[in-house]
């Protein structure tokens, strides 16, 4: 019900699905977990199971896409992509969200907590990757009984998760809509990722891990961590435009306070970060995404992914000032979607606000997903 | 001497010049200090005292420009730019390098001794600005018995101060050589530096900058603050070429090693820079850069601050694929000198090794800074 009693077409479900020890998740590594999936659902699967949406997040993201977070309250992460009449409306699709395998929100990660032991897994918990968090997501999908998604649709690392499907799942999916994000991390995405892991590890309440055992968190390695990526999510001019030179005060404080309003606002991003996230799902997450390299688990060759994928329909979204996935790496997965005849269509999109442009009110965005999911849809025979 | 006997026209002197307390360095800040100030000085100063050059350093650079480091050993930053037959050449020039006031290689620092305590000043030490640093360069120079500087040249931190010699010394200056830098700090600049800060004063280590006379360091804060700054040095393509997705080993570790090699890269730069730099010295440093903005200080207009400089030469260098201090940065530089009426010459430098290609081996650079200086020389009537 919205605040003025009228009822919204999103019936929202959830919970978290706890497989059985006979239907472990396998890793990359060769190693395999008991699994847990939280995740989220909002809108019912039509009687054919054919209007399922899988919602994949970026880094520190989670299964409350379109729900209020329960640590900070805030609207979920895609709130203005999905809901009544927004391009993914509760009302057409069954949209299912997920937590990723290594996130700290219910799924199987460093925080949950080792059977054999008793206690959280910390640095005990297996290196995760990119494929196990979709082979994840895929157990779940097909434990609701889906067999086919209509589409998987993400931004960022959830934009890795997408190409993943469509490599090792294309059977599965009808669409895949991929936005801000890259088919590899290069260098200065691992040098960055590492900064961060470093901060973390360098914090000596981490504890080699074990925090979580020990009743204390990492929290300032945290922070910094997070106040490193968090410049690499902005443009250089959005951070002018919002910041520029301003100062907290009237005139400089001749010390080391936060003088500049950018300082400040990225001291806020750190502290309110560690309130809802898990040092040691950073080291993973962090490390999944660095690992990803869809070209190099595919002889080579980033068309080699898509070879099985040629009857998905594809869309391509990218942002101009986004540097941490640069519209230079879409092109490229375009090349390769286009190399291995599969369908896709790429917008570019003019922005100057960064990375972070897929989490934000970006109308050109809004409508490209929208134009391409009710084109898929039609031909999906979707009503 | 060199290596082989044969003696080179390189007379190298310097130490540390003590201002008496009647000759206290006033501050920006309205505080005031005990002077002192590290220098190196290569050539012999001519009789008419008109062929002295100034260098001034980056942000972790020192007065060993032409010198091995007596930490590290490392040949000096500018070796390549100075020495016989080279742009900076001895045999022609007086020149002078000094360590920066708030830096840790012997002039007035957070670590210099307060000698109202005997302990270390730490973060008693008064914040100091890019001008302050100039004022203390003013100081020696007149020491030494210099009136004029046929050159102040700088890259980096060191280009501001070249800015700042310009507003505030025009007089004592005939050419001026900034290179790789900025008239301002932008918020990302702020940004990046401020997470090098909160780094360095999350390490426990650090003790509200009193390590040192407690007998610690906060290496750990310092390496990650290094580690983010360094990925700015460096450009995205250079990351790449360098290191791509290299692995250290055959195969992935599926941990928290070093598995890439621009993850070990980096843990190097940070662990080898605490070696050689103070953490306090590197906040006071970053502040005094992050204040900086030559317009702010003159009435919001850049040329004001070249208006009494208009019989200096200038050179402006920038490199193409410097992101720490861009291109577009170098260009406002060129307008305001031309709106002030100043000559400027302005060369962009194809490259892409980022903001580090002008400590770097570049010839392009090493030959418009000659052409430059050679122009200048002959103008000046040095032989």
């Amino acid at each position: 019900m919205s605040a003025d009693g009228e009822a919204l077409s999103v019936e929202e479900n959830g919970g978290t699905y706890v497989f059985g020890a006979d239907r472990p998740l396998v890793l990359e590594s060769g190693a395999n977990i008991a699994l847990e999936v939280a995740y989220k659902t909002y809108g019912r699967l039509n009687a054919d199971r054919s209007n399922a949406v899988l919602v994949c997040h970026a880094l520190t993201g989670d299964q409350y896409a379109a729900s209020p977070h329960p640590t900070t309250g805030k609207p979920g992460w895609w709130s203005h992509l999905i809901g009544p009449g927004k391009p993914l409306d509760p009302a057409r699709y069954f949209i299912i969200a997920t937590n990723s395998v290594g996130g700290c929100m219910g799924s199987s990660g460093p925080s949950s907590i080792n059977p054999a032991t008793g206690k959280a897994w910390g640095l005990t918990f297996p290196v995760i990757t990119i494929a196990d968090m979709v082979r994840a997501q895929a157990m779940l999908v097909e434990a609701l009984g889906i067999d086919s998604l209509f589409a998987v649709i993400g931004g960022s690392m959830g934009g890795m998760q997408v190409l993943q499907w469509a490599a090792d799942y294309p059977e599965r999916l009808f669409s895949a809509l991929c936005v801000a994000s890259a088919a590899r991390h290069t260098a200065q995405n691992i040098a960055f990722h590492e900064v961060g892991r470093q901060a973390i590890m360098a914090d000596p309440d981490w504890r080699g891990g074990d925090y979580a055992s020990l009743g204390v968190r990492p929290e300032k390695g945290l922070a910094v961590a997070r106040m490193a990526a968090h410049i690499t999510y902005l443009s250089e001019p959005a951070l002018q435009r919002k910041f520029g030179r301003e100062l907290q005060r009237d005139g400089r404080s001749w010390g080391f306070d936060a003088d500049f309003q950018v300082e400040s606002y990225l001291r806020h991003q750190g502290a309110s970060f560690v309130d809802r996230f898990d040092a040691n799902s950073y080291l993973y997450i962090t490390r999944a995404t660095d690992y990803f390299d869809l070209a190099e688990t595919h002889g080579g060759v980033l068309a080699n992914a898509f070879t099985k994928a040629r009857e998905v329909r594809f869309c391509v979204l990218s942002f101009t000032s986004d540097w941490l996935y640069p519209t230079t790496e879409s092109r490229h997965i375009v090349r390769a979607l286009n190399a291995a005849g599969a369908r896709a269509s790429f917008v570019e999109i003019e922005s100057d606000k960064g990375h972070d442009a897929f989490l934000l009110d970006e109308p050109v965005m809004d409508s490209a997903i929208r134009g391409f999911l009710a084109s898929a849809a039609t031909a999906r025979g979707l009503a």
